[in-house]
């Protein structure tokens, strides 16, 4: 065997079935060998001590995204993928979000152009189709999926974004043909502007009033509708970010009856809660998100479901947004929770939280940590076997990490542009000492050593899970 | 005692409780009497060997109905309610139904003019409201009820129809204000406009393709949507015309979680099935009604459900067109299915088929056929203990019924405008001989003895039934 | 209309249907009118006022009733049927209790000679099969059945009471075979053995820990068995005295699925609660039954459970024991919560505590009340028409209320022979003024007016109730 | 690096997690590089178009084992794993099964004398508690744990085998204490005996009617059962073989609820079905096993189960007899389907004919072949990651595949001992060419290379699975 170009010694490797003591042989970008005792190699990284997982896939993440209401959020593709680097997030998978109107093709050359230019770590996109018209599902979809996009995705709430029904429908059918994965954000639009008028009506404008405002049940209705209609149609479905204990309920249930559905949560939905909210003036608003921060019962539920299959993947859901005119009070000094902008920064201290919250404090293996961070995503999303996990011929994406690390956040912890941390005060054992991509040390004791643009693109088929069942509806099988 | 007005002799009297021999005595338009050995009344029908019940009552039925296509339904007020009589129905509860633009008040105003002039039995109005504006909702609702009407529908499909999730959310939050019971029609319109246009535009246009357009899952989604929003608000919700299994099991799943949800089914779908539709050329047409018909298993699951409670009443959901111009041809000679008007009449023969299905035939027993038939709807509609049921102080509307007679069902055999029974050919055992209503014979041996407008208006409040159970979700307590 | 021996005057008379108001008129022993303004009656009761429901049916106590152990209960038929009187109460089903190695002839010959001495109310009888060998049931039963004895009930705990699944099977299929309904106590018998020996190890013996030594899961576990065994032979099975959310649920969950089940629990489970056990000392052992009283959301399940139908009847099963070596200190002064009887007294306050908690305080309806108290246990047992309604024809067994009067429980209220009561400083609002028993007032102003031997033996058939579904399991088609 | 003493070139390298192309690199009994392009081995086994999977972990089977009717199985240690390691198993968990009165420390000691005589794959033992009384369970049990055997099973069916549940408490507290996991064989006795003894009686005794005999809702009870007082203690369960839709759905409920209970099913409940013991004469009797082979229905939802994560791994259930006087007709040579041993052979073919229908036909990945054939089970089992899986540090017990080879099974293709095939006539496509065992080939081409006794016990703590999950029912809270 010839020596490789990077080994790394004598780690604790994890993969999401094994945790084994060895060296990693890395020749160019790909892993080569896993073995005792490799050969020198040129370079050497001294993991006695550590333990490495793969690099983090965060599947579900906005990144220098423009909302429909014109406000950019505080991330380029170069803050974000920098901050997902320093956590030991290696792949990202942002958005391409399409508004009302828009070519869709254009709107994924955007961002390719603008991820080329600044990503320094691997990348996809989700589609956003917040306008699925024929023409669009007909003459770009195609094309683009053949070009690596193979994964939507739909709201059923917010104004400008929501997809009513049927077009819903039409996305899931054109995703069946295509062979895409469909991820939804499911909240009941009606509930949560009913309730949003009447509480700003009555003047409780506070922070602390957005988790009202997005009713439990709004949530669990969408997904028992959004689930509903990829059964009918047999198209495999993702839920983002269940924060309910009757949401995760909900995902389970289908899934039993045998529906090909999966569920994701995020980090501040199984370590943060609606109590963050409530503070003095508008400081709470540091902390809106959506779905919101929910309560001790429902963290439970969801680490649960975790444990049990029914939620796959624990994704960021980054949203940064600075608390200043440019993010969260871009519509005032003192906006109402209807005014700020939703969403919180997550990319780089999802994997730190987690390995604390899983690994160091014991609530799950380190085999866990690794499925629901970075395995588990990489298969939903067909980047495995390239990304995910540990194995001869994959990428050589590897975090190292330093269990006894302990590492108390602050707002200057992180590297993203919002200004804070949602997790500030935090105190979490376990941190990266150095995050590879594809072969190349990105960070080291807390240094960036990756050019902007460094990062490409994966382009990718839908791959297994987005394969239908092969169980449609009855009624479909007039439709041929 | 004085000697009664009218003394029905040596029947078999039954309520939902109990089954007796005895006489009837009525003063009046009332019941005074309920004994053993009455002194001869005024006048004398002998009811031997026969069965007296309630008169029944018709929760759902439209009568003299304006689409909002335009198509106005094939009967009159008089017309309907002489074959709701004909048929031992003595009370029902048609809709005033408000197109979008138009004064619920004159709406009602409207339907009161009709049926005060056409109505032989008793009635009472739910308004529909195609469209719930707050000026609907906060200037004529209030005084509406307090007129007597007690009750809404909205309906979750239809063009033109339909209301969206936040307007039902405003009808139900209104509905809780004031004291009414909401029923609705449930199902996903979305799933249905997307499955009828692929249909059609595959050239499936036949009537039967009416029943693949109206997907199962349709109902159970909407079921499920319309239910969560109301144990939301904490409103008590009737869901119309359940036709499939998944749609009982959805509303026994939210009952077993305390939610305060009623559940109707008609006759029809208990009775007859998706291969009625399957005729050459438009026959089939005949049977096409909104939800559809359905399959063996699922009128099994209905069965039991009325047994098990989870299924409240069986209502007729009377809805007569001709198969011609005026009615199901109106779109031309040769429509798909698309193109015809839902619904088939059935006012007349639900008793007569429901007395047949489950006491002749022994599926249930005569007071569950009472309790089904009168008691519940009445209950339910807070017309009870006026209508509903045989009891002192009550109204005496009554049906003696030949238990033995044998019918076999042409398109002849009813007095509706449809000029066509949806249940031809089926041999039935019982038939009302006699229909009492307020203490008048309005039929005797198939003659009507009644003048149109000698119906009377049935002014209600909302009643046990509509009372919210006091445990609304938790993000309601912020709205105080 | 001749002269009635007695007439009701003006009462508000409740069945399970109605409520109205109206004179009652009995003949004999039976109702023979229900009217306005009937004739004066040979003698008359002024019920203005008042409020008039049928007798209570209490289908679950334990009378003169000797435990395996060799103690006996502290009532006599007696004194436990004068006790059933004063509280409205005018029929009970007590059990003739076989032990091992007896005749069920015999036994029953024997409860009925006692029966016949001392009763004042009506009665039928349950057996209970503590020995079901196969010569009683193939040479003893059928003769039983034939008798009117059609209802039988076993133990999954205690022992020497207790039968084998296996044996459990044998009675149900001899009760399917002669029409019998099956009534259960289902509690698990090793789950209740293991963690009362470990609770005395460790010196766990106050009367508290009654409780913990019936485990919930116990409950649960063993009605899921027995319903499992009787869906398989298709035969109707009645649960006794559910007392857990569990409990319920898993009742809801086999109805849900169309087997046939019935539910009941008892007054103690929906107004006590486990707290009633934590005094110092013995005297919590006065609250000692089985299975033990729960928790406040056991007793919100349970309310629920009632008014979904899911549990159909309110017993008492009333099992006086003194407070002295009679009773719960057979086994000396200072027992563990295992060597004290288990039981209490509640055949008198049934009837009023209920009252007081459904009509008085408003949580149900006075219909309910009777449905629960009376119409459902008469019908589920085939004693109604006769009992458990006023209805023509049936007999006059009446409760007349005063429902303004208001009492406060002593342990000298009752009149059974425990000595205390349960309900000992409860304050109710409503008490019966007069009691009648087949036309007979046998209380009145809280005096007795009944001759011991004056209760009469109701023999009855099993029933609508006890008549299977249908369908039996797949595998029992192979039997024939 | 050094030469490795043996390195598998180029085969497709399978985990439960990864497939990849890779040479595998051994030195002495473990794997020590998996890596592009090792070194040349001291031998080199050329795998290029070959899968390289795990051995196979099979974690029930039953070997050598003595019936309590005193009938000894077909197989010896030494046929049985010859059989194991001929398909591709290496590592085995069959039973040291204790009889009534017998002590479980010499019966342990007793199948360790005969396995390391004869076993030629690796091995540990599940120690079956027929007579848990509690000197055993206090005097030896602990002993034996501290040696390495930390599971235990115990059955609820079977005359002289099955513990009460007040037995199966104690085993579960015990286990519990110890860190065991717990096994079960979970079907209601009583139903069974109960059937059998009537289908005998009717002169039902053909083979056939095994399958009626064991009741499908025996098993759905007797699981329910299990997992209710294991939930109770706060005990890890593994329930065996589930062989229904509704034992499956039972375990999938209890998991939903939290608890810590696994599933397993077996090779013949996923591909072969009741119709297969429909056959003339006694032939049928080769596929009596128990549970009994099932429907079209349940097969399907088996599958859909092992999708889930609701069962985790599939075994064999090997119970091998022959069809003559020494097994299945010892009791005569027409024997009553409750006269023949139940069992049939399989720890040879699980692998082949499960790669068959999952990886060949598509069923499922080659990922998941691994985890429920091999991973799962040895995590289960705390075997791992000594065994199931592929990964430095771990044991060389590999199989590789030649996934082109098609064999169709006869009677004579398998080579335990008795003499029949279940899968007769069966073509399956899939095969192994080598099987490995700590790094020795013991299979090539279908001949054994290994000496009896060169397999090895592998003794193992409780591990991750059987550590209790933290949340016992409230009443233990009592007992410390």
């Amino acid at each position: 065997m010839v020596h490789c170009d990077l080994v790394i010694k004598g780690g604790r490797v994890a993969t999401a079935t094994d945790v084994l003591e060895a060296d990693i042989g890395i020749t160019g970008e790909t892993v080569v060998a896993i073995a005792k005792g490799l050969p020198t190699g040129r370079l050497e990284i001294d993991a006695r001590g550590k333990i490495v997982t793969p690099g983090g896939v965060d599947s579900h993440c906005h990144i220098e995204q423009l909302a429909a209401s014109g406000l950019m959020n505080a991330d380029t593709f170069e803050t974000a993928t920098v901050s997902a680097a320093m956590g030991g997030t290696t792949t990202v998978v942002p958005f391409a979000a399409q508004h009302v109107g828009m070519s869709l093709a254009e709107v994924v050359a955007d961002y390719h152009e603008r991820a080329a230019r600044g990503a320094v770590v691997d990348y996809a996109f989700h589609m956003i189709l917040a306008d699925p018209r024929p023409e669009i599902l007909r003459d770009e979809l195609p094309g683009l999926v053949r070009d690596g996009h193979s994964s939507l995705k739909v709201f059923l709430t917010y104004d400008r974004l929501r997809v009513e029904d049927e077009q819903f429908l039409d996305v899931l059918w054109a995703a069946r043909e295509h062979g895409c994965m469909v991820c939804v954000h499911a909240e009941n639009h009606g509930m949560i502007s009913w309730m949003g008028k009447r509480l700003v009506a009555q003047g409780l404008t506070a922070p602390k009033f957005h988790v009202p405002s997005h009713p439990r049940l709004a949530e669990a209705e969408a997904i028992n509708r959004a689930i509903a209609m990829a059964a009918f149609i047999d198209q495999p479905l993702m839920i983002f970010h269940v924060s309910t204990r009757e949401g995760a309920a909900t995902v389970r249930r289908w899934q039993g009856e045998g529906t090909k559905v999966f569920g994701e949560t995020c980090t501040q939905y199984l370590t943060l809660g609606a109590t963050d909210l409530d503070r003095p003036g508008i400081e709470g608003g540091m902390w809106i998100c959506s779905p919101p921060l929910r309560e001790p019962d429902d963290r439970e539920a969801l680490w649960q479901a975790l444990g049990q299959g029914t939620l796959a993947t624990v994704s960021s859901d980054h949203a940064p947004y600075r608390m200043d005119e440019s993010g969260k009070l871009a519509r005032g000094p003192n906006p109402s929770f209807k005014e700020m902008a939703n969403g919180m920064a997550g990319i780089e201290l999802r994997l730190p939280v987690l390995f604390d919250a899983m690994v160091s404090q014991g609530r799950m293996s380190l085999t866990d940590f690794v499925r629901l961070t970075a395995t588990e995503p990489a298969k939903l999303y067909n980047l495995h076997p390239k990304k995910g996990t540990i194995a001869v011929g994959s990428d050589a994406d590897l975090v190292i990490w330093d269990p006894e690390a302990t590492t108390t956040i602050t707002h200057d912890t992180t590297h993203d542009r919002s200004g804070y941390s949602a997790y500030v005060g935090r105190e979490i054992k376990g941190w990266p000492s150095h995050v590879l991509r594809r072969g190349a040390v990105i960070v080291e004791a807390g240094e960036l050593r990756a050019a902007p643009g460094s990062g490409q693109f994966l382009p990718r088929t839908g791959g297994a899970a987005a394969t239908p069942s092969g169980r449609p509806a009855a009624e479909l099988a007039h439709l041929g």
